[in-house]
């Protein structure tokens, strides 16, 4: 099979919007795409695709845990004029714990990040490019869910089923929906439930399905400008050769692609069974913290 | 002048919306309301109102610091085949840091919390009723701002000014504007630009403008949803009387609105100045963390 | 069996040390204790009790993880006059994450800490009477090893294992020591090795041997300052009755004695076996965190 | 004035102990000097060298805060057979936040660590040699408090005072006490004074009286096995030169000498000053965080 350099050299997007550019693909998604997107909200219907952050997560411990939420007040021991109680609330977590953006800054290989930056920008102290504040006007535009595990009618794809540029033109067709320039795509596995199912994240985080490398030229090809999905990684693992997160490294880092990962489109899929409509206003506002590689984000579909 | 009390009688909407209920004054967002919101949307323009998360935000110390960001891996020393390096990060912050959502198990007094819960649901483990994970599918609908600040011709309006329905009014009928049932308010008092003029977070948590208590009636007549500000605590500080937090009292303990913040209303409210546009689709979904009394937000206004 | 009110009542220390006491058995070291603590240090062998602090650590989650230690600087990017690069890293922990004290505030019972405080002096904001930081001046003095593993003629003792008055006896008659007012009671289960051996934090936290209801008469008889064990929880779990935490109960509320917990004795054991020498040396000074009910240690043992 | 590499490469302690060495000048404890030093515990006093970890402390603010303690329960809502409550808690700091050892990896220049170790030995998670868990069997000895505020009659010393070899020199000999080899020197500055009579974490933090560069040398000509003062960096700040942090460079890295910062030492001067004697028993056991460039510590000296 190809190799990830490769790949990525020929769907490069670096300096395809200047040698300054920090949102990737983000650019691909006009003022005219959000007016298009806000119009698909027909019935005021809105499916959050965000998972709950508690400490009972995905995450199996080592390198990121799950989110530790801590009161500093519980209105307990309070004495105020007139009454009043307040309660307040710490979070220690990683920003990957649980529903997520990758940023830009996320992964890279040669020493170099998306558009040619240098990898020391990223540092200890953080991202001093590419970082995910600098996608703090999004990521908000027109979602296409396109439902692999309904196609192939199970409850979830398996651990380590690649998914085919077939698979996505296939589901495309079946759905009767298009996907296009500036579209945020959202690609269902059904993997979530091996999670909520189970609640056993060593099951969960065990390899999952996903995109193959070979996708990387279907998204390129019709310009998407994000990518979700409901597996904590995107793409299918193991991989499908020896090299590491093949599909992030030409995603993120040539093509500028931010990936949405960890999410739940249940709800949103059953909804779209049922009316056969899998297109939607999507809004996923990351939290623009300064110089970091990732947010949490509980987006919205709206339909 | 009133006490919160008898004004958190007056305005109650406990068990307007059921016993169970834990969504408040967000049941006045309609479907028909979001789709109504979405039509608003007629340029394209996007408006991020969440400030940036960084050490350098606007907590002076004490019981609230600013969030910490700490990188786990920065790329370094890693060596996987193929070649690919990835940065992740943490962070540890109070979730009311910076921009965010008050829920409605945040404030409450005479033991009872919203819908008459007792305040023992809030206790060291998070909040058993009315956390804000509850208000996951939200919160989006029409939003509208009035800029009291550009209503005054100032800047930014003085500490301990207290907003009066006078100023709300007059705000509305000069910007040509109305508030009406489920919207979204945001009022703009110019107090975020006391931070970022002078970097100074004391200068900026020392007291703020914001909303006196009569007010109250004001957005209860008209049955806003929620309501957000560029100030820290929505409410006119040092208050109008002797007790802490009336404001906050009846709109979240006694109506069941949620507040929004420490946002940034500056790009939206030039622009909104300068095409006499008002009113805008909000979308500001909380991270869902389980059990919290409040969470980031990151809202985008779209017009 | 008794029930623990009925032992603490018996062995109760309240008012021993004065009304506004917050020492405990603490009190029991006196001056002249220390010096002959000292006397012991014969040969110079410093072995250090406490274990590693890591991820791998035996937390399996839950209420408690194990310490979360991330970089803020690793030198990397820095560019001082002269040349100086330096590291700086952050902790995140619960205090009770590994090697730990109990502080006289971690547990009470029927609303009254240790000396009759009332329990809600341990609120959100910490414990406002005996906190570990008014432990600072210690704990230091006499340390006796008993062996139970040894005794028993076992690599560890078995989970729910009752160590029994007379097990205390028979150690310290076979290894030819007394204990003694005002000493620090080291007893080995052995059970740190569950730990060791497997690497399975379930294996160690679920149950464990340790110390019966009983051997709470025989510590008050022989005026104990301070108990410590290879066990994260002191006593026997599951426990003989249907009280939770019966020794904690008694020997932390009524008899205000620290706990020193998830220790490891490994070592020391060995050389005391060696050369039969079962005191010592301690010192384990818990860290001074303000309003806190417990602290990390590394205690001393020194010969 | 000298560069500090000149005095590094003079006062090396590289391969001194072999080429595996990760203690340093630890290695000049020997167990004839442990002996020793218990030996000058005569009257069973105990004095704590460790400041109170709470949100008021000494930080100002950016890379390092104040540790955040936060309570996990409280006690509230819990219902356990036989009536137990417990508390827990939480903290989360930079191990450099208050007392403190700096560890053999916290200060390095021109690529290279303590004994030649690379500098890549230190990375984004942690320090793979030199970390302060391999000072676990430590830091104990013979400690003896050279007190120069005392010695020039003065509350403390001024920002900027650098201390000398002749300071050094007359406050032994007026004290009375000699420095030799394996001793854990204590100096004291009187600086502590300025944030506890303040309580302004900028008044303490800008600048220090502390020791130049020239006492390298008389540090190395006594073989000194770890040194601690009650400023917050050990060395005069500003410095002598254009060299940021030239004696943290010397010591540390060339030197291998632990450093112990932000302690206390009033009341063990005032003793010290009442009684004559300035040599004591000192433990400071670090918490053993793995791969941790530094530890947060409460030193006991015992008289």
């Amino acid at each position: 099979m190809e190799r990830f350099r490769d790949v990525g050299r020929r769907l490069s997007n670096w300096h395809r919007w200047g040698p300054d550019d920090e949102l990737g693909t983000l650019n691909l998604i006009t003022p005219e795409a959000v007016v298009a997107a806000a119009g698909l909200v027909r019935t005021g219907r809105i499916f959050d695709l965000g998972i709950p952050f508690a400490s009972d997560g995905p995450q199996p411990g080592g390198g990121r845990i799950n989110p530790v939420h801590l009161m500093r007040d519980t209105g307990a021991g309070q004495v105020y004029p007139g009454g009043m109680h307040f309660a307040d609330d710490y979070i220690f977590m990683p920003l990957q714990a649980a529903s997520q953006w990758d940023g830009l800054s996320h992964v890279f290989y040669d020493d170099l990040l998306y558009n040619g930056y240098p990898a020391a920008e990223v540092g200890p102290r953080g991202a001093g490019k590419l970082a995910i504040d600098k996608f703090g006007k999004g990521i908000a535009g027109r979602g296409v869910l396109l439902d692999i595990a309904r196609l192939k009618g199970v409850d979830h794809l398996e651990r380590g089923y690649s998914i085919t540029p077939a698979d996505l033109d296939e589901a495309a067709r079946t759905q009767g929906v298009t996907v296009g320039a500036g579209d945020i795509l959202l690609i269902r596995t059904g993997w979530r439930r091996v999670f909520t199912t189970t609640g056993d994240p060593a099951a969960f985080m065990n390899g999952e399905p996903g995109i193959g490398l070979a996708c990387a030229q279907w998204l390129a090809d019709r310009d998407v400008a994000a990518l979700c999905s409901d597996n904590w990684a995107i793409e299918v693992l193991p991989g499908e050769g020896d090299e590491k997160f093949a599909v992030h490294c030409v995603l993120i880092r040539d093509m500028g692609m931010p990936l949405g990962e960890i999410l739940d489109f249940e709800e949103l899929a059953a909804d779209c069974a049922n009316d056969g409509v899998y297109e939607f206003l999507f809004t996923g506002p990351p939290i623009k913290f300064v110089g970091a590689v990732g947010s949490p984000v509980n987006p919205l579909a709206i339909k």
